[in-house]
């Protein structure tokens, strides 16, 4: 089969692609061939045994997508997005890739016709939730996003499924928790801290917490993240019915829990490099974040974690990406 | 102040204009100056002693809108659509219309800019939600329509909001109840024998009920419809919050409600014109629709129907739309 990544050289992407690569198959069906875009190259992977292709356009090009689909992917994983801040901060730029870019592929997918109906994976996120909320965000609860980036991502998921409905793909949306630990440099993201507070002190590095300890929030693993798409381009979809857009399991868990987590994994000393520095810009924002969800839905439909504590988070993350080793 | 209606020529839009132009102000403003928009030409109201300017172009033009706004109206009633049925028949007209349309509309408010901050009433519906529904559809419930008219509504609501929390306009989503009793003739909506089994009575004609008596949906009254779009243009948006689009209120009634009232207003020969003709299509796409309501937060925001009972909607239809009379 010939899969499609979208948005290929981000970090989602990089780990998809490195475990469609390992696995050869997704699913029951072996790989044939594998596209990856995105507005700047994708690494072209070492050793890879099944041909890949690497194609640089922009998205939100209405002409864009036609020649992804010529080869008719059975299969498309669609990760591509500017984040939250960059949507906020330019509001055309925001729209035009989140929302345009991806009307341009479902009709792109639409306008090929001849019995094409992909598989169509798309990320959607917990921006879509909206303060004030339940103490568990459930799967019957609204959008209301309080971000262009989430209206983004709404509005996304409302168009997948009506294009789902209406027999032109088949499309799962699937909201991701906030990934962490999140590997790279620390970055602008509101919401870097949550990784940071991990990542730097393990790497012997300094990390700034700018939010009180009682702040809870809802994670998942980069290696759950990969999991979810995989799960959600290989499922049954006739069981979802119309509702095809899900929120993804996660953890819960609050700043302080995270900090006990990595003393309880690696020790005083790797803590110690946490400074408490109050940023009352972050906590306001984060203020609106949702913080803990009941996702039923995405469990009956066999979506499952790679974690069942924080401690595990910590764990894969010194496995997967530093090679089992910390600076203690 | 000035006033632009869009969807003028429609039912709903004639009746807000009529009771503008018979008020003369808006909340505690005078109206100088109203411009009816639609695609055919609105009719010039007779007598009007307000300056009224009938303006005939294509919603989905993306020309359209700036020279509407070069006045700066200070109230924009949108009301523009085409209705479910041909956005369903034909998905590209919809889409064009009810989602480009009000695109356009947002970016053309937005481009005015130098402080140009409108009241933009946007009618959407309750085909926003889709089965499966608790027995009240409550204020936080989520958006799954099902139909592609459904979905443009959800997304113009998200693009409202956020176009409202962005600070370049000041919308209100209101999603009204079916209408009922809708003057004029019969048509092809699938909704239509709600009102055609009390209107064609009355006049003396025969209606078919396509299905059973137990049936139940969520009304309104024409009258009801335009004081909520008139409460949606005066209120204080403050009070509303981020969360920028409400379920109006309405009454809930079933099939054997609504005849039993038309019995208790006019009597058995009335009733008696009614005939019962199950339809299987029409009875299954109903079965997808809302019911039942839970209207908290229009009623706190001052909401109010003109009705309390369905006995209530019959009689103001026959005094609105039959000089008082009907044929016994």
């Amino acid at each position: 089969m010939h899969i499609l990544v979208l948005g290929a050289a981000g970090m989602v992407g990089r780990k998809l692609v490195d475990r469609l690569l390992a696995d050869g198959h997704l699913g029951d069906r072996q790989i044939t061939r594998i596209t990856l875009h995105d507005v700047v190259a994708a690494a072209q992977p070492l050793d890879a045994t099944i041909p890949v292709e690497i194609v640089t356009s922009d998205f939100a090009d209405a002409a864009s997508a036609a020649p992804l689909l010529a080869p008719r992917p059975q299969v498309i994983f669609h990760l591509a997005a500017i984040v939250s801040g960059e949507a906020e901060a330019d509001f055309d730029k925001g729209y035009r890739i989140n929302l345009d870019g991806t009307r341009h592929l479902l009709e792109a997918i639409r306008a090929v016709g001849d019995g094409y109906h992909p598989r169509l994976v798309f990320t959607s996120s917990i921006a879509v939730f909206g303060a004030p909320f339940p103490e568990k965000i459930g799967d019957e609860f609204l959008s209301t996003p309080l971000t262009s980036y989430g209206t983004q991502k709404a509005i996304c998921e409302l168009l997948i499924a009506d294009y789902t409905r209406r027999g032109f793909l088949d499309g799962v949306g699937i909201r991701l928790p906030t990934i962490c630990v999140r590997p790279g440099r620390p970055n602008k993201a509101a919401s870097g801290f949550f990784s940071d507070i991990i990542r730097e002190p393990l790497a012997g590095q300094e990390a700034v917490l700018p939010v009180s300890d009682d702040v809870m929030h809802w994670h998942a693993s980069p290696r759950s993240a990969v999991g979810f798409l995989i799960h959600a381009g290989t499922m049954d979809t006739k069981a979802i019915g119309p509702r095809r857009n899900l929120s993804m399991p996660g953890l819960a868990a609050t700043v302080g829990e995270q900090i006990a987590a990595l003393e309880r994994v690696t020790g005083k000393n790797v803590v110690a490099r946490i400074r408490r520095e109050p940023d009352p810009v972050i906590m306001g924002i984060v203020a609106g974040w949702p913080r803990n969800f009941s996702t039923d839905r995405a469990r009956q439909l066999g979506f499952t974690t790679a974690e069942k504590t924080f401690d595990d988070i910590i764990r894969n993350h010194i496995d997967d990406e530093l090679g089992g080793n910390f600076v203690a």
